[in-house]
Protein backbone atom coordinates (compact mmCIF):
# COMPACT_ATOMS: atom_id res chain seq x y z
CA UNK A 1 0.00 0.00 0.00
CA UNK A 2 0.88 3.40 -0.43
CA UNK A 3 0.10 6.56 1.37
CA UNK A 4 0.76 10.14 0.73
CA UNK A 5 -0.31 13.28 3.14
CA UNK A 6 0.13 16.87 1.91
CA UNK A 7 -1.03 19.74 3.93
CA UNK A 8 -2.25 22.79 1.45
CA UNK A 9 -2.08 26.34 3.56
CA UNK A 10 -4.08 29.18 2.53
CA UNK A 11 -4.90 32.35 4.00
CA UNK A 12 -7.89 34.61 2.68
CA UNK A 13 -8.63 37.62 2.70
CA UNK A 14 -12.18 37.89 2.70
CA UNK A 15 -14.86 36.59 5.25
CA UNK A 16 -16.21 34.20 3.04
CA UNK A 17 -14.87 32.86 -0.62
CA UNK A 18 -14.44 29.51 -2.46
CA UNK A 19 -10.62 28.86 -3.81
CA UNK A 20 -10.47 25.79 -6.55
CA UNK A 21 -7.68 23.50 -5.30
CA UNK A 22 -8.37 20.87 -7.70
CA UNK A 23 -5.08 21.22 -9.31
CA UNK A 24 -2.83 21.24 -5.99
CA UNK A 25 -4.43 17.87 -5.00
CA UNK A 26 -4.14 16.18 -8.64
CA UNK A 27 -0.47 17.36 -8.00
CA UNK A 28 -0.59 15.01 -4.36
CA UNK A 29 -2.15 12.27 -6.55
CA UNK A 30 0.72 12.05 -8.93
CA UNK A 31 3.61 12.68 -6.46
CA UNK A 32 1.43 9.51 -4.51
CA UNK A 33 2.15 7.07 -7.22
CA UNK A 34 -0.75 5.61 -6.52
CA UNK A 35 -2.88 4.54 -9.58
CA UNK A 36 -6.03 2.96 -7.81
CA UNK A 37 -7.53 4.15 -4.70
CA UNK A 38 -8.73 6.86 -2.50
CA UNK A 39 -7.83 10.47 -1.54
CA UNK A 40 -9.58 12.60 1.26
CA UNK A 41 -9.51 16.21 1.26
CA UNK A 42 -10.84 17.88 4.05
CA UNK A 43 -10.90 21.29 5.77
CA UNK A 44 -8.67 20.90 8.97
CA UNK A 45 -10.31 23.78 10.81
CA UNK A 46 -14.21 24.12 11.98
CA UNK A 47 -15.42 27.26 10.23
CA UNK A 48 -14.51 26.29 6.66
CA UNK A 49 -15.49 23.52 4.22
CA UNK A 50 -13.96 21.08 1.16
CA UNK A 51 -16.50 20.13 -1.39
CA UNK A 52 -17.18 19.40 -5.17
CA UNK A 53 -19.39 21.84 -6.97
CA UNK A 54 -19.04 23.69 -10.36
CA UNK A 55 -16.34 26.44 -11.11
CA UNK A 56 -18.46 29.25 -11.86
CA UNK A 57 -18.18 32.94 -10.77
CA UNK A 58 -22.62 33.09 -10.30
CA UNK A 59 -22.81 29.76 -8.49
CA UNK A 60 -20.16 30.87 -6.14
CA UNK A 61 -22.43 34.22 -5.49
CA UNK A 62 -25.07 32.21 -5.60
CA UNK A 63 -23.83 29.88 -2.79
CA UNK A 64 -22.69 33.09 -0.39
CA UNK A 65 -25.98 34.50 -0.74
CA UNK A 66 -28.04 31.66 -0.17
CA UNK A 67 -25.55 30.38 2.87
CA UNK A 68 -26.03 34.14 4.57
CA UNK A 69 -30.14 33.64 4.65
CA UNK A 70 -30.23 30.43 6.14
CA UNK A 71 -27.00 31.23 8.87
CA UNK A 72 -26.80 35.16 9.04
CA UNK A 73 -23.52 36.40 10.13
CA UNK A 74 -25.24 39.47 11.94
CA UNK A 75 -26.10 40.25 14.67
CA UNK A 76 -23.05 38.68 15.80
CA UNK A 77 -25.73 38.45 19.02
CA UNK A 78 -27.51 35.48 17.70
CA UNK A 79 -25.11 33.09 17.90
CA UNK A 80 -24.16 31.78 22.00
CA UNK A 81 -21.06 30.87 20.40
CA UNK A 82 -19.91 34.47 19.84
CA UNK A 83 -20.56 34.73 23.94
CA UNK A 84 -17.16 32.68 23.94
CA UNK A 85 -15.51 35.87 22.06
CA UNK A 86 -15.74 34.88 18.77
CA UNK A 87 -17.80 36.86 15.85
CA UNK A 88 -17.97 33.08 13.79
CA UNK A 89 -20.93 31.46 14.81
CA UNK A 90 -22.49 31.72 11.74
CA UNK A 91 -19.13 30.07 10.33
CA UNK A 92 -19.72 26.79 12.00
CA UNK A 93 -23.31 26.78 10.71
CA UNK A 94 -22.13 27.22 6.99
CA UNK A 95 -19.60 24.49 7.14
CA UNK A 96 -22.11 21.79 8.25
CA UNK A 97 -24.13 22.61 5.08
CA UNK A 98 -21.37 22.65 2.41
CA UNK A 99 -19.05 19.77 4.22
CA UNK A 100 -16.25 19.20 5.87
CA UNK A 101 -14.53 16.78 3.57
CA UNK A 102 -14.39 15.37 -0.14
CA UNK A 103 -13.54 11.33 -0.78
CA UNK A 104 -12.56 10.79 -4.54
CA UNK A 105 -11.80 7.89 -6.21
CA UNK A 106 -8.44 7.20 -7.38
CA UNK A 107 -7.99 5.38 -11.15
CA UNK A 108 -6.14 4.89 -13.72
CA UNK A 109 -3.68 7.34 -11.29
CA UNK A 110 -6.26 10.41 -11.39
CA UNK A 111 -9.02 12.08 -9.85
CA UNK A 112 -12.07 9.93 -11.53
CA UNK A 113 -14.21 12.40 -12.10
CA UNK A 114 -17.38 13.67 -13.94
CA UNK A 115 -16.96 16.35 -16.54
CA UNK A 116 -17.60 19.53 -14.17
CA UNK A 117 -16.42 18.13 -10.81
CA UNK A 118 -13.75 20.83 -9.38
CA UNK A 119 -12.69 20.87 -5.55
CA UNK A 120 -13.13 23.81 -3.55
CA UNK A 121 -11.67 25.19 -0.40
CA UNK A 122 -14.84 27.15 1.13
CA UNK A 123 -13.91 29.75 3.75
CA UNK A 124 -16.49 31.07 6.55
CA UNK A 125 -14.30 32.60 8.75
CA UNK A 126 -11.21 34.06 6.64
CA UNK A 127 -8.41 36.04 7.26
CA UNK A 128 -6.00 34.06 9.74
CA UNK A 129 -4.42 30.91 8.12
CA UNK A 130 -6.09 28.02 7.30
CA UNK A 131 -4.75 24.18 5.94
CA UNK A 132 -6.41 21.02 4.62
CA UNK A 133 -5.09 18.11 4.13
CA UNK A 134 -4.91 15.33 1.46
CA UNK A 135 -4.10 12.05 2.15
CA UNK A 136 -4.32 9.43 -0.33
CA UNK A 137 -4.21 5.66 -0.03
CA UNK A 138 -3.95 2.96 -2.53
CA UNK A 139 -1.72 0.68 -4.87
CA UNK B 1 -4.98 -4.76 -2.53
CA UNK B 2 -8.21 -5.04 -4.35
CA UNK B 3 -9.63 -2.34 -5.98
CA UNK B 4 -12.93 -2.30 -8.25
CA UNK B 5 -14.35 0.49 -9.88
CA UNK B 6 -17.98 0.53 -11.35
CA UNK B 7 -19.79 3.16 -13.03
CA UNK B 8 -23.64 3.27 -13.13
CA UNK B 9 -25.62 5.38 -15.26
CA UNK B 10 -29.40 6.68 -14.77
CA UNK B 11 -31.85 8.63 -17.13
CA UNK B 12 -34.41 9.85 -14.30
CA UNK B 13 -37.47 10.99 -16.44
CA UNK B 14 -38.33 14.01 -13.24
CA UNK B 15 -36.14 16.96 -12.52
CA UNK B 16 -35.95 15.77 -8.91
CA UNK B 17 -36.66 12.32 -7.93
CA UNK B 18 -34.40 9.05 -5.45
CA UNK B 19 -33.62 5.95 -7.12
CA UNK B 20 -32.43 2.89 -4.11
CA UNK B 21 -29.29 1.61 -5.40
CA UNK B 22 -28.41 -0.29 -2.84
CA UNK B 23 -28.51 -3.66 -4.84
CA UNK B 24 -26.61 -2.46 -7.31
CA UNK B 25 -23.86 -1.10 -5.07
CA UNK B 26 -23.85 -4.99 -3.48
CA UNK B 27 -22.71 -6.10 -6.69
CA UNK B 28 -20.25 -4.27 -7.21
CA UNK B 29 -19.13 -5.31 -3.55
CA UNK B 30 -19.47 -9.07 -4.78
CA UNK B 31 -17.46 -9.04 -7.54
CA UNK B 32 -14.60 -6.99 -5.80
CA UNK B 33 -14.15 -9.44 -3.60
CA UNK B 34 -13.05 -7.33 -0.74
CA UNK B 35 -13.71 -8.67 2.76
CA UNK B 36 -12.53 -6.11 4.42
CA UNK B 37 -12.46 -2.11 3.11
CA UNK B 38 -14.14 0.70 1.91
CA UNK B 39 -16.43 1.48 -0.65
CA UNK B 40 -17.25 5.00 -1.84
CA UNK B 41 -20.45 5.84 -3.96
CA UNK B 42 -20.65 9.07 -5.73
CA UNK B 43 -22.54 11.33 -8.08
CA UNK B 44 -20.05 12.07 -10.70
CA UNK B 45 -22.34 15.58 -11.54
CA UNK B 46 -22.72 18.01 -9.38
CA UNK B 47 -26.73 18.69 -9.37
CA UNK B 48 -26.72 15.16 -7.80
CA UNK B 49 -26.48 13.40 -4.43
CA UNK B 50 -25.92 9.84 -3.11
CA UNK B 51 -26.97 9.67 -0.11
CA UNK B 52 -28.58 7.10 2.79
CA UNK B 53 -31.42 7.21 4.45
CA UNK B 54 -35.11 5.46 4.57
CA UNK B 55 -36.60 3.56 1.60
CA UNK B 56 -39.74 5.18 2.57
CA UNK B 57 -41.95 7.46 0.04
CA UNK B 58 -43.50 9.64 2.44
CA UNK B 59 -40.37 10.64 3.15
CA UNK B 60 -39.07 11.14 0.15
CA UNK B 61 -42.27 13.63 -0.77
CA UNK B 62 -41.18 15.69 2.89
CA UNK B 63 -37.29 15.66 0.90
CA UNK B 64 -38.72 16.92 -2.20
CA UNK B 65 -40.71 19.78 -0.18
CA UNK B 66 -37.90 20.68 2.24
CA UNK B 67 -35.75 21.11 -0.23
CA UNK B 68 -37.83 23.11 -2.37
CA UNK B 69 -38.44 25.05 0.40
CA UNK B 70 -34.61 25.68 1.44
CA UNK B 71 -33.56 26.12 -2.45
CA UNK B 72 -36.41 27.27 -4.97
CA UNK B 73 -36.41 25.78 -9.00
CA UNK B 74 -38.35 29.14 -9.92
CA UNK B 75 -38.33 31.95 -10.32
CA UNK B 76 -35.07 30.75 -12.28
CA UNK B 77 -33.95 34.59 -12.37
CA UNK B 78 -33.06 34.40 -8.66
CA UNK B 79 -30.18 32.37 -9.29
CA UNK B 80 -27.02 34.09 -10.97
CA UNK B 81 -26.27 30.91 -12.04
CA UNK B 82 -29.06 30.51 -14.77
CA UNK B 83 -27.53 33.94 -16.29
CA UNK B 84 -24.99 31.55 -18.31
CA UNK B 85 -28.11 29.87 -20.21
CA UNK B 86 -29.09 26.74 -17.58
CA UNK B 87 -32.49 26.72 -15.37
CA UNK B 88 -30.47 24.48 -12.84
CA UNK B 89 -28.69 27.22 -10.24
CA UNK B 90 -31.09 25.09 -7.65
CA UNK B 91 -29.71 21.95 -8.32
CA UNK B 92 -26.12 22.78 -7.52
CA UNK B 93 -27.78 24.12 -3.96
CA UNK B 94 -29.96 21.19 -3.53
CA UNK B 95 -27.26 19.21 -3.71
CA UNK B 96 -25.06 20.90 -1.38
CA UNK B 97 -27.94 19.75 1.20
CA UNK B 98 -28.02 15.96 0.83
CA UNK B 99 -24.61 15.71 -0.13
CA UNK B 100 -22.40 14.03 -3.05
CA UNK B 101 -21.08 10.86 -1.49
CA UNK B 102 -21.56 8.25 0.91
CA UNK B 103 -18.49 5.87 2.33
CA UNK B 104 -19.36 2.53 3.19
CA UNK B 105 -17.75 0.14 5.56
CA UNK B 106 -17.30 -3.58 4.01
CA UNK B 107 -17.09 -6.22 6.68
CA UNK B 108 -16.72 -9.64 5.71
CA UNK B 109 -17.63 -9.02 2.33
CA UNK B 110 -20.60 -6.78 2.69
CA UNK B 111 -21.84 -3.28 3.40
CA UNK B 112 -21.70 -2.39 7.14
CA UNK B 113 -25.03 -1.25 7.26
CA UNK B 114 -27.63 -0.82 10.48
CA UNK B 115 -31.16 -1.82 10.17
CA UNK B 116 -32.56 1.44 7.75
CA UNK B 117 -29.47 2.19 5.85
CA UNK B 118 -29.97 2.25 2.04
CA UNK B 119 -28.13 4.27 -0.40
CA UNK B 120 -29.88 6.65 -2.76
CA UNK B 121 -29.43 8.30 -5.55
CA UNK B 122 -30.52 11.73 -5.63
CA UNK B 123 -31.43 13.46 -8.93
CA UNK B 124 -31.91 17.52 -8.73
CA UNK B 125 -31.80 18.20 -12.52
CA UNK B 126 -33.15 15.28 -14.55
CA UNK B 127 -34.02 14.63 -18.31
CA UNK B 128 -30.58 13.73 -18.70
CA UNK B 129 -28.50 10.60 -18.58
CA UNK B 130 -25.87 10.87 -15.01
CA UNK B 131 -23.10 8.54 -13.40
CA UNK B 132 -22.48 7.15 -10.51
CA UNK B 133 -19.06 6.26 -9.43
CA UNK B 134 -18.52 2.91 -6.79
CA UNK B 135 -14.74 2.52 -5.99
CA UNK B 136 -14.41 -0.52 -4.13
CA UNK B 137 -10.96 -0.84 -1.94
CA UNK B 138 -9.39 -3.26 0.52
CA UNK B 139 -8.18 -7.47 0.56
CA UNK C 1 -3.32 -3.89 4.68
CA UNK C 2 -4.68 -3.64 8.33
CA UNK C 3 -8.61 -3.20 9.64
CA UNK C 4 -10.44 -2.35 12.43
CA UNK C 5 -14.16 -2.54 13.20
CA UNK C 6 -15.57 -1.48 15.77
CA UNK C 7 -19.28 -0.75 16.95
CA UNK C 8 -20.13 2.17 19.84
CA UNK C 9 -23.64 2.14 21.02
CA UNK C 10 -25.21 5.51 22.75
CA UNK C 11 -28.32 5.49 24.49
CA UNK C 12 -29.49 9.29 24.62
CA UNK C 13 -32.39 10.41 27.09
CA UNK C 14 -32.64 13.24 25.17
CA UNK C 15 -34.28 13.58 21.35
CA UNK C 16 -31.68 15.85 20.21
CA UNK C 17 -27.92 15.87 21.72
CA UNK C 18 -24.05 15.86 20.48
CA UNK C 19 -21.89 13.41 22.16
CA UNK C 20 -18.10 13.73 21.98
CA UNK C 21 -16.86 10.29 20.80
CA UNK C 22 -13.35 11.61 19.87
CA UNK C 23 -11.68 9.14 22.25
CA UNK C 24 -13.17 6.53 21.79
CA UNK C 25 -12.47 6.71 17.57
CA UNK C 26 -8.54 7.59 19.14
CA UNK C 27 -8.93 4.23 21.06
CA UNK C 28 -9.80 2.08 18.20
CA UNK C 29 -7.28 3.68 15.95
CA UNK C 30 -4.48 3.04 18.51
CA UNK C 31 -6.05 -1.03 18.59
CA UNK C 32 -5.56 -1.34 14.72
CA UNK C 33 -2.25 -0.59 14.79
CA UNK C 34 -2.99 1.29 11.35
CA UNK C 35 0.06 3.78 11.15
CA UNK C 36 -1.15 5.48 7.68
CA UNK C 37 -4.65 4.97 6.57
CA UNK C 38 -8.19 6.18 6.82
CA UNK C 39 -11.05 6.01 9.61
CA UNK C 40 -14.48 5.82 8.66
CA UNK C 41 -16.98 6.84 11.49
CA UNK C 42 -20.51 6.68 10.53
CA UNK C 43 -24.12 6.65 12.00
CA UNK C 44 -25.45 3.17 11.68
CA UNK C 45 -29.17 5.03 12.02
CA UNK C 46 -30.99 7.34 9.78
CA UNK C 47 -32.11 10.19 12.28
CA UNK C 48 -28.41 10.48 13.24
CA UNK C 49 -25.25 12.00 12.48
CA UNK C 50 -21.60 11.38 13.16
CA UNK C 51 -19.51 15.52 12.36
CA UNK C 52 -16.89 17.30 12.89
CA UNK C 53 -17.14 20.42 14.98
CA UNK C 54 -16.05 22.62 17.81
CA UNK C 55 -16.70 20.67 21.52
CA UNK C 56 -18.54 24.26 22.95
CA UNK C 57 -21.69 24.22 24.83
CA UNK C 58 -23.07 27.68 23.13
CA UNK C 59 -22.31 26.44 19.68
CA UNK C 60 -24.16 23.19 20.35
CA UNK C 61 -26.96 25.01 21.56
CA UNK C 62 -26.82 26.95 18.27
CA UNK C 63 -26.85 24.20 16.42
CA UNK C 64 -30.35 22.67 18.11
CA UNK C 65 -31.95 25.93 17.53
CA UNK C 66 -31.17 26.41 13.64
CA UNK C 67 -31.77 22.66 13.32
CA UNK C 68 -35.22 23.32 14.72
CA UNK C 69 -36.02 26.24 12.74
CA UNK C 70 -34.80 24.31 9.24
CA UNK C 71 -36.57 20.75 10.19
CA UNK C 72 -39.27 21.75 13.14
CA UNK C 73 -40.24 18.47 14.82
CA UNK C 74 -43.94 20.14 15.62
CA UNK C 75 -46.45 19.71 14.21
CA UNK C 76 -45.34 16.36 14.04
CA UNK C 77 -48.65 16.26 10.88
CA UNK C 78 -46.40 18.28 8.63
CA UNK C 79 -44.20 15.20 7.93
CA UNK C 80 -45.74 12.19 5.26
CA UNK C 81 -43.54 10.38 6.73
CA UNK C 82 -44.93 10.72 10.06
CA UNK C 83 -48.36 9.01 8.55
CA UNK C 84 -46.65 5.60 9.10
CA UNK C 85 -46.86 6.34 12.80
CA UNK C 86 -43.42 7.63 13.16
CA UNK C 87 -43.46 11.37 15.08
CA UNK C 88 -39.25 11.65 13.65
CA UNK C 89 -39.49 13.02 9.94
CA UNK C 90 -37.61 16.01 11.15
CA UNK C 91 -34.74 14.16 12.45
CA UNK C 92 -34.14 12.19 8.97
CA UNK C 93 -34.15 15.75 7.36
CA UNK C 94 -31.52 17.49 10.44
CA UNK C 95 -29.48 14.26 9.69
CA UNK C 96 -28.76 15.36 6.31
CA UNK C 97 -27.74 18.59 7.24
CA UNK C 98 -25.31 17.21 9.52
CA UNK C 99 -24.24 14.58 7.76
CA UNK C 100 -23.66 10.86 7.89
CA UNK C 101 -20.55 10.29 8.26
CA UNK C 102 -17.05 11.67 8.67
CA UNK C 103 -13.24 10.13 7.13
CA UNK C 104 -10.60 11.18 9.19
CA UNK C 105 -6.35 10.51 8.07
CA UNK C 106 -4.32 8.50 10.13
CA UNK C 107 -0.91 9.64 10.19
CA UNK C 108 1.73 8.45 12.03
CA UNK C 109 -0.83 6.05 14.30
CA UNK C 110 -3.26 9.10 14.95
CA UNK C 111 -6.08 10.69 13.58
CA UNK C 112 -4.32 13.90 11.59
CA UNK C 113 -7.01 16.02 13.06
CA UNK C 114 -6.76 20.45 13.03
CA UNK C 115 -6.51 22.48 16.31
CA UNK C 116 -10.28 22.29 16.91
CA UNK C 117 -11.50 18.87 15.41
CA UNK C 118 -13.63 16.96 17.62
CA UNK C 119 -15.62 14.02 16.27
CA UNK C 120 -19.54 14.30 17.54
CA UNK C 121 -22.46 11.99 17.56
CA UNK C 122 -25.96 13.64 16.93
CA UNK C 123 -28.78 12.37 18.02
CA UNK C 124 -31.97 13.16 16.43
CA UNK C 125 -34.51 10.53 17.68
CA UNK C 126 -33.07 9.64 20.73
CA UNK C 127 -34.15 7.85 24.07
CA UNK C 128 -33.78 4.64 21.63
CA UNK C 129 -30.35 2.12 21.29
CA UNK C 130 -28.13 3.32 18.42
CA UNK C 131 -25.08 2.59 16.93
CA UNK C 132 -21.58 4.16 15.23
CA UNK C 133 -19.59 2.03 13.28
CA UNK C 134 -15.86 3.06 12.76
CA UNK C 135 -13.64 1.31 10.65
CA UNK C 136 -9.93 1.88 10.03
CA UNK C 137 -8.23 1.14 7.27
CA UNK C 138 -4.22 1.49 6.33
CA UNK C 139 -0.72 -0.06 7.09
Amino acid sequence: MKTLTRHLSFEVPARMAFLNITSEVEKAVAESGVAEGLCLVNAMHITASVFINDDESGLHEDYKEWLEGLAPHAPTSRYRHNRTGEDNGDAHLKRQVMGREVVVAITKGRLDFGPWEQIFYGEFDGRRKKRVLVKVIGE
